[in-house]
């Protein structure tokens, strides 16, 4: 908000300069607002993650770059987490005053390359140095599909439960790496009504019990079902814990959790009608509770996540 | 982005609690995104406005209700600055862990109370705490009216320059609690075919320059009809510099400046539609340069904002 001394007109100058034109932005970055042209009278879908230096990321650890790209991939996921589709993006961010000007175009050429990468247009922002860490704010909105916005509060007791891909350790860096699955919510949303939605950041069984609290239902994983990512069996081996509560508690996945009916389920899994990702069957919505089966034996599933900080 | 510990989950329930139902809100907080009818097929309006601590605001001299209200305020004065009507909110924060539970709440109820005021239903947001100082991101979601949005480059030699309100010194407490122009701009805009609108943040000479810059030509400013505030006076009182250098140069006053046709412009001070705001014919846009007319003498203006800084 703070009027922007030379050397930051000077970066949002560059930042104008390489943004492309798009049919769909009457005005760009330089007046108060951006002017937008929607597609179509459907519901506009918005959502809105802060990412913050030592919290989210480490920047040194990281790299600007990967952080510019998280920044937009989890707001990503989220549409993805709808079934919807993305459209246009807005980026504020605190630049610390010790930042050199290359750093900062980095986390800008990050933001875009993903952005550019799902068709998202940059359409404006607000740049400020401060003497604070970095801090990233990013708007996403886009538009639902022609079947509507999928929920968490549609699951119902005999649902199939899907994920789209291995869970656990993201840490070691898919958190920052991580491909948002925007057009596989898209193509599931088209081979089949989805009941329910949501993407795991918090963790899968902190996630699956979102669904589950807000579709008044419960759930039953099959531990031998569920897809353990080779980052998360790294962890295991380094701190002990085993690699399926790796799987089941780390956060930062961004594979989807989907309800479906079952024969839509037992068809999806027959099928695997979304490229490059292989779904797994690995439970089933019941009326109440989150329980874990192994070994033939179900007993309760802890719903928190076994949360990483950097902080 | 962190997934939030339980006191950010009972600060969020809070929140969610205090966001009352609207029609134009299919699915509001607690969903991967908010789901949202857009009144018009017209084009949307997106602005977003980062405010720092230390940079924009002292949270202990503002208190959190003003910081939260100014969040707000300046968003909407972006929406009024394109003539247009604000619909829709979503706000990040940043929270320092030391912040006190009340302090947060109180923040809360200083944004919605501006978004109330000016019927924006706040839809979402992303509530995180870390180490860093405190750290606001609002985006806001608007729509043109029938007329189309205002941009700042219709201005033509010949247009008349209209304010409206006086000008300087809002460090004294404006910048905290002005009325950001939306219902203004939108009567002016009824009233006459406005050329060119901007609203005053980086000072008025700085933004009058960036209507002169987007419009391709320049302005000449009439010195005795430049309104002074009363803390323009207060401020040249202490540090010795002109009253009417405060008004032209100190950021923050957020009225806006209106280019109109002289025929339009002679009608709008005449009959001055706009109730609660009395408008002030302070100059005219000439073909190139920007100049202040005093004693019948005219001389450059420059174009740079005596801004002010907290940092």
């Amino acid at each position: 908000m703070t009027p922007p001394p030379d050397a930051e007109f000077a970066y949002i100058e560059w930042l104008r300069s390489r943004t492309p034109p798009d049919a769909r932005v009457l005005i760009g970055p330089g007046d108060d607002c951006a002017a937008l042209a929607v597609p179509s009278p459907r519901p506009l879908l918005v959502t809105t993650d802060m990412l913050l230096e030592g919290s989210c990321f480490r920047l040194a650890e990281a790299g600007p770059r990967r952080v510019g790209r998280k920044s937009m991939a989890v707001n990503l996921s989220d549409i993805a987490a709808m079934a919807g589709v993305p459209l246009f993006a807005v980026v504020s961010v605190g630049l610390p005053r010790s930042m050199p000007r290359r750093v900062a175009e980095e986390l800008y050429l990050g933001l875009r390359e993903t952005a550019d990468a799902f068709g998202t247009a940059v359409v404006g922002g607000d740049t400020n140095s401060w003497d604070g860490p970095l801090s990233i704010s990013v708007t996403l909105i886009g538009q639902a599909t022609e079947r509507g916005p999928v929920r968490r509060d549609g699951a119902k007791p005999g649902d199939w439960l899907l994920v789209t891909g291995p869970l656990g350790g993201s840490i070691l860096g898919h958190h920052l790496d991580f491909t948002p699955r925007v057009r596989e919510s898209l193509a599931l949303h088209e081979a089949s009504p989805l009941h329910a939605l949501i993407d795991i950041s918090d963790g899968f069984a902190a996630d699956l019990w979102h669904i589950c609290e807000e579709s008044k239902c419960g759930a039953v994983v099959f531990a031998d079902r569920v897809p353990v990512s080779d980052a998360a069996r790294e962890e295991a081996a380094r701190d002990g814990r085993t690699p399926l509560e790796h799987a089941l508690g780390d956060g930062e996945d961004f594979e989807l959790i989907v309800a479906v009916s079952p024969t839509d389920g037992e068809r999806l899994m027959r099928t695997q009608p979304v490229e490059g990702v292989t779904l797994s069957h690995v439970g089933e919505v019941v009326p109440a509770g989150l329980w874990i089966e192994e070994d033939g034996r179900r007993r309760e599933l802890p719903p928190a996540g076994y949360v990483h900080r950097f902080g």
